[in-house]
């Protein structure tokens, strides 16, 4: 009974890693089809969020289902709730990733980033699709190494924004006001997709350690 | 032993209202700071925001105890469950006022927002001021009428949002570059914080009626 309890654990474990894989997949293609004006990879992401969404909401179902029949206390009960907050954040990053795809498919057949924010855009995602991947790893292994250097990654990202803001309010800026709000937009949803990747790392570290790691110093 | 559950549940119920008083006179104040570039308004939103992290942390902790202690099933469980999910959302409200404090921090003395947008931002404002409060009344009375009148709010606070984009993208905007990415940035945080409403009073009128109301058609 306890082993299979502690199977479907695993096994709720295991669907979120594979939430980090699509909500990876999902920021990647994102990222191209904002930067290629690639209208086929955008609506792929738009309509592959739903998959999350159904993972989501089989995690929960099930982790209720744990909590009714098993009655688990201590770290078990904790790590099922725990579980659930860590797939809303997947869930959320997933919209995230859809909302910078939406923002491709608006601007069709131009991209939304003016050229000379296309490498700062394109680093930007780049580090969502490795936090993302970190998380994974996090979850599936409980390395807490990995939660500590996703925070290192979440500070480029927020450097990485805050470059954003300095090409946009430059005085020499050229690129008009529709694409700094489109760059403003995106640099939020890069930005937050981040967030939730550190938080989950965070609520892993938690359930670890048993202490909260501290308030990072960016939270904003 | 039951009534004393009850009881605490009624607590935990009360301690979610607590929450969205404190959200609403946050985001009362984060607007009024925006509008009017008051800096110690703007610093008392930023501060108060402790408050709403120290009952969320409450709620959680003594979520956890009843879940462990009195071992719920059926609706007791989805309740509890659930208002974890709900007190989230609160917290992040509390944050997204907090963002617009900050904003109206940065650029004081002056106001972010250009007073061709007043308006409009003083009107998201109080949007999202009707919303908290009518998610603390579905919270405390479980009222669906309010529910489902909240989402009426919701629709107005995202025609209000693309009212902000109309006036930003037409051709006469004479606001500048910085103005734009602030309103952009406004915007989105009022927006979020009304949809972290929406989705409160969804979790209630599930909780309530067993049946998860439709996604709403905006959704993004």
């Amino acid at each position: 009974m306890r082993e299979q309890f502690h199977g479907e654990l695993a096994s709720l474990s295991e669907q979120m890693v594979e939430m980090t894989q699509l909500a990876g997949s999902a920021i990647n293609r994102a990222t191209r089809a904002l930067l290629d004006a690639d209208l086929v990879l955008a609506e792929s992401v738009i309509t592959a969020d739903e998959e999350l969404d159904r993972i989501q909401a089989a995690i929960e179902e099930k982790s209720l289902e744990l909590l009714a029949r098993q009655q688990p206390v201590a770290t078990d009960l904790r790590t099922i709730v725990t579980g659930l907050r860590m797939t809303a954040d997947l869930e959320r990053m997933g919209d995230l990733a859809r909302h910078v795809a939406k923002l491709a498919r608006l601007r069709y057949p131009a991209s939304p980033i003016p050229a000379q924010l296309h490498s700062t855009i394109l680093e930007m995602g780049q580090v969502a699709e490795r936090v993302v991947a970190k998380t994974g790893s996090v979850i599936a292994g409980r390395d807490l190494v990995m939660a500590s250097e996703l925070e290192q990654d979440d500070d480029q990202m927020d450097r990485l924004h805050r470059e954003l803001f300095t090409v946009l309010l430059d005085p020499n800026w050229d690129g008009g006001v529709e694409a700094a709000v489109d760059v403003t937009l995106c640099g939020r949803f890069y930005e937050r997709f981040a967030d939730h990747a550190v938080s989950v790392a965070r609520r892993v570290t938690f359930l670890v350690t048993g202490e909260r790691p501290p308030v990072p110093h960016h939270a904003s």
